[in-house]
């Protein structure tokens, strides 16, 4: 056994919490036999407000061992596990993936959406599965998505428990509690590395169950005269699931707005996840022949999105639904951090409107979160007692306190390996070690397309939020001579009337600038906004002190 | 298998939380072949304040059956659980009786101060044992008192999991986490029936674990300038032994103090289960020779116990150690329900030495309860996955807070079984009904021995309690004459100086009653006392509306 060697590479996921994505590596002699994906997902960029769509990981690491791929794994239907999967699909060589009943449906969703065709095995749990060199069985766990499963991965090298998002959740709503047999099984036979959702860390206790929240719904439901709106992840089918038995309990008939939570209701429908009797789905226009006593919607936008089916109705902009005072809008929903701002502004504007809202911070049992907290983590290292962890999954902070936790487990600091994006780490029999780190770059994806939106637009956005624009229109002839005064229009600096000095100092400076360079014959046109571009930005931080985006059009005629 | 029959009778325990005694009794067409007893412990009766030290169970069931006693199993070490067994040993016909490490220690003591001997094996936990026809294997658990097991019984009709007092401790300071392995294991077995400790039912969440108390004894021995004193249960190994630790840690000599404190931490340490440098340990006439801030006492009385260690020190009757103040005392022990009063009568005492007192109340993470809260139980109740399920271990209350709880998890209400004492379960092939009921009373054991308090001394000394007692002694002839005037003497009922019109009346209406009596010739002297008892009762009840304890005493001369 002793010429074979496992090496984890995360592509993402260590520490931006999203965009997971994971390979196995196994050598043999060194050389790499067979890679094992685990996930692919996209991420939320702190730049959201550059107008960046999300992040996809950086497969370019890949583009040489594809005949190596084994398969794709899909722990569970989250966007930040799944959705980057259509995007590398054929540069992965197209290679078998293997999932959850729901997960399932929600890939061969996006693939459809993108006029892919994919391999796809649902798989068994009673079965265990080989590929390549790695033999993998799946264990149901819980999470805030059904079928959310953890991997038992057999390698030659030693036996890995690859357990991503999920709480110990005894008493699902829907779908099994955690198949503590397998686990616990899966410890027995020895496993070298745990690698285990880190976010809850910070929190103390285990986390609530996931059906605390419909006794919830019930009780504000029953409190409720007007209409009942719930809003949350359109993921979080099982969440979904408890507002819409609730609504059939007080005969309430149900709407679903907003793209992503039509899609999603319709798919978890479709295999039986979510079951309405028929008469009680109806569409929006059919709310006002209802009374508001009799409707329940269950609305996209819990994190405030602009132009969300929430936000639509709370601005007035539903052309048949119309909220008022008696109505309730409910929040089963955390806000992830950075979008606090959107959601209080949304809950202000309907409180304005007279109806009541009701949120985690003024109500509890309203949100549970899917990850586990200190004690749900401390269990499963319990259960699999592992020689050595990985936290995945969290920041840097939740990594840190994750490995606090397990220190109170009698896990010394070595055994915890803390990894940075692309940070890989070697398992030989009985032993681990951080290797050299793979590269990997954030793939922007905006409405304009994948990966088109590279750092340098980034960085321009930044300059533009922070100081503007300056675009200067020089028409020069084929001498470089300007033929006419050069135009400066500006977005975002200085107000172009209260500056006008400022900016005729400009104009000046260039025509200064350009008639220097006019004398030689073949002008370089590049050359020439870089000079024009370089003079302007040295006028502008004199006197202002400050360096907003110069773009410089030369047109030549 | 048809004509196997299983029967389960708690001889206490399941309703009184004290005084735990369990029988599984297997019956082959309807002829009883085998009994196996689980735990053989003390009560704590309501009674306390009437003289009363504590109960045990009535065996006398059992009286003719003991040839069928295939085996005692003692779970754990708290008097509950096996502090009974010297007094019905060998009624019980000598059984053999198997537990735990630290267990064994304590039951050894204690059948050598009874005198007796006891046929005790050590168990192995990687054994399973065969008593008649139960088979028998015991999974380590973690409780406030370290060796904590439950059992896994195997029988013909199915199998039964035994699981008392426990909680999930995942970082005990002592000895292993609870084995989820065997647990799980048990359970995929198939489990037809779980008993399961119930009295944290009410606490929601996870217990705290053991670990937290030791950094709070370091955390406030560090602020203590003078002597640092703990009490807790004598019993909780665990507990003293993180105190002993923080001890050593701050170079303060340890003392410990009563007579069961000494005994337990005795026993402990011979056993490798309490190790103290051997310079760390000294005796309480050392104290004074020592700086106050290099000694830690751990004493007994957190109770509050009439002349425990703990109350002599605050009343200023240890001869060797005085608390002033810059020392602290810290309880870590809840009150056990009943002992309030006593307590803070302690801790108030001990405010008036001006000694620092630390107690839950106000400062948490000083106690940790050794049961269970709601998650604990649904954890239990996952992982063996039992069809019937029968709380012991608590009270009325706990019981159906408990039933609650596995409602949540899915059990129906006729799955789980809620016993009175003495009321019995049979089980057969994948079914369970409650049988008749065993008739039991409890059997008081006081400072002059057991069973000679019964019922009619109790309720005596409730009588004591509120109205006092008065005697009269009458001296009469053969004739039933009086010789001299009926004398009464009375405690508790009233100042006899003031009320001496009242003795006066009551004097003159025995001599009536008895000169009227005086005429028959072969006088009843029990008559003769009834008579008087009445009279003079009915008339302390008229003069005063109270009903004292009335003894007549007569003498024929």
């Amino acid at each position: 056994m002793n010429n074979y060697k496992l090496r984890f590479v995360p592509l993402g996921g260590v520490v931006g919490v999203t965009k997971n994505m994971y390979l196995y590596e196994l050598y043999k002699d060194d050389r790499l036999t067979d890679i094992l994906i685990v996930d692919c997902g996209i991420g939320f960029p702190q730049e959201k407000e550059l107008g960046v769509d999300f992040i996809i990981p950086d497969i370019s690491y890949l583009a040489d061992k594809k005949d190596k791929i084994r398969g794709v794994i899909l722990t569970h239907g989250h966007e930040d596990h799944i959705s980057a999967l259509p995007y590398h699909y054929r540069d992965l060589g197209s290679p078998q993936v293997l999932t959850s009943k729901l997960t399932s449906a929600f890939i061969e969703n996006k693939f459809k959406e993108f006029k892919l065709n994919i391999r796809l095995s649902q798989i068994d749990y009673d079965k265990e599965y080989r590929l390549g060199a790695f033999s993998v069985s799946f264990i149901r766990l819980t999470h805030s998505i059904p079928d959310t499963m953890h991997l038992f991965i057999k390698t030659p090298v030693g036996n890995i428990y690859h357990g991503p998002d999920f709480k110990l959740d005894l008493t699902p709503p829907f779908g099994s509690p955690p198949d503590f047999k397998k686990i616990v099984e899966a410890g027995s036979q020895g496993i070298l590395c745990l690698l285990s959702d880190c976010l809850g860390a910070e929190r103390e206790g285990l986390t609530l169950s996931e059906n605390a929240i419909g006794q919830t719904f019930e009780d504000e439901m029953r409190k409720t005269k007007g209409k009942f709106i719930m809003t949350t992840f359109s993921s979080n089918i099982s969440r979904i699931r408890q507002c819409v038995e609730a609504a059939i309990k007080f005969n309430r008939k149900i709407v679903f707005l907003g793209r992503s939570m039509k899609e999603n209701t319709r798919m978890a429908s479709e295999i039986g996840y979510l079951p309405i009797p028929h008469n009680f789905l109806i569409e929006d226009k059919e709310v006002p022949k209802s009374p508001a006593n009799k409707i329940c919607i269950i609305a996209a936008g819990s994190q405030g999105q602009y132009d969300s089916a929430l936000s639509k109705m709370a601005n007035n902009k539903n052309q048949f639904i119309k909220l008022v005072s008696g109505d309730k809008v409910v929040f089963s929903s955390d806000p992830i951090p950075g979008n606090e701002t959107e959601i209080y502004a949304l809950i202000e504007q309907l409180s304005l409107i007279g109806v009541e809202v009701i949120y985690p911070d003024i109500q509890e049992q309203l949100h549970a979160s899917g990850h586990g907290s200190q004690e749900d983590l401390k269990f499963l290292v319990r259960f699999t007692n592992p020689r050595y962890i990985i936290p995945i999954g969290g920041t840097v902070r939740h990594q840190q306190r994750y490995q606090k936790l397990t220190s109170d487990l009698g896990y010394q600091k070595d055994k915890v390996l803390m990894l940075a994006e692309g940070e890989t780490v070697v398992f030989v029999k009985n032993n681990a070690y951080k290797d050299k780190t793979v590269e990997t770059k954030n793939i922007y994806v905006d409405a304009y397309g994948v990966g088109d939106v590279g750092n340098v637009v980034l960085r321009d956005r930044k300059t533009l939020a922070s100081d503007g624009m300056v675009v200067a229109l020089v028409i020069v002839n084929n001498q470089g001579q300007l033929i006419s005064r050069p135009r400066l229009i500006s977005r975002g600096f200085v107000f172009e009337k209260e500056e006008s000095d400022l900016y005729q100092k400009a104009v000046r400076a260039m025509e200064k600038s350009l008639k220097q360079k006019g004398q030689s014959q073949a002008v370089n046109l590049n050359n020439l906004k870089k000079e024009v571009i370089k003079n302007l930005e040295d006028i502008f931080y004199q006197e202002k002190g400050r360096k907003p985006l110069v773009v410089v059009e030369a047109i030549q005629i």
